[in-house]
């Protein structure tokens, strides 16, 4: 097994599903600090039939839950589409994938995309480039280990937002204003 | 294992998938003859969780995979649907089912709802209960045997759709019309 798998406190796999290009980020947390241990792209061009590329998502995506033995994954997850048509295609890579994670008993949490761009950059409207150039900051990253396609920063992205996500104080979770905060912490007023 | 399966040339899983309730119906071929081997519903309005359900169909069609050893799968699959949302649920309900298929290397074969009424009534309009009646009478079932719900004779019916289109004969594949049939026969014309 990987040394930085082993050094792991926590895993988390980042899914991108699709039915072209599906790509995946695996993040390491170490002492509530998280960090990149592989990333990469499963491309499905070269396969002409819909049920191989849906065999290979499935058998590709079981392997990096074999080989990293994530405890969770996070799945980028658009809730609009394009179409009914393309929607289902879509269904149909991401219960796959799905399926490879469930099957071992891995939690699966799903994000918008515009939630994880905002998770990242700050902002919901931000660009893939910024994406990526944010992942490289945060998890110091060389630049020449991001030299692939987007679709696996965007996966990565996945990982990290749920990185955030479930590292917030839960007190925080219950209170979405001030005034949600005060009525739920009467003995935080100052008299 | 079951001495129907045994005895069976092939054997076609049928699968009817949605995300409340599942069907499934088990076809053996013997000697180019159909016979049902099992049919029934996985209900799953009891898990509340998405993917809870999600889970099960992928665990209980593996089940159904190792147990009956198909050598196909038939899918019943819409591909027109209301929203993107609900075709969304659906292509991950086909996923999670196909990947069990995939994982074991088993072929599907989907159908629209239309064909698989048209294949087993002769009508393309047929109601779900004049599918039940054919499917009792063709393959000669007790009726006590089919008291069950009407997702699990629709999935038999796509596993008998199935056999009958993978049984007709290689000659009329090609051949829409007459006048495609001349020219792929021309030594059949007489002069």
């Amino acid at each position: 097994m990987d040394s930085k798998v082993k050094e792991s406190d926590r895993i988390i796999i980042g899914i991108d599903p699709g039915t072209n290009i599906m790509g995946y980020g695996i993040l390491g947390v170490k002492v509530k600090k998280p960090f990149l241990i592989a990333l990469g792209v499963i491309d499905l061009h070269k396969f002409g039939d819909h049920y191989i590329r849906l065999g290979r998502i499935y058998d590709r995506v079981s392997m990096l839950v074999e080989q990293y033995c994530p405890d969770e994954m996070a799945i980028e997850a658009p809730f609009f589409g394009k179409n009914v048509q393309s929607m289902l295609k879509l269904g149909r890579a991401q219960g796959v994938a799905m399926a490879a994670a469930l099957s071992k008993q891995v939690p699966i949490t799903e994000y918008e995309p515009r939630k994880i761009k905002q998770a990242i950059t700050g902002s919901g409207a931000a660009s893939k480039e910024q994406v990526k150039e944010m992942l490289r900051r945060i998890l110091d990253i060389p630049a020449e280990s991001l030299e692939t396609k987007l679709d696996a920063t965007d996966a990565l992205g996945a990982a990290l937002c749920h990185f955030y996500e479930s590292s917030k104080p839960i007190a925080r979770k219950g209170a979405s204003s001030w005034k949600d905060f005060i009525a739920q912490n009467p003995d935080r007023i100052k008299s």
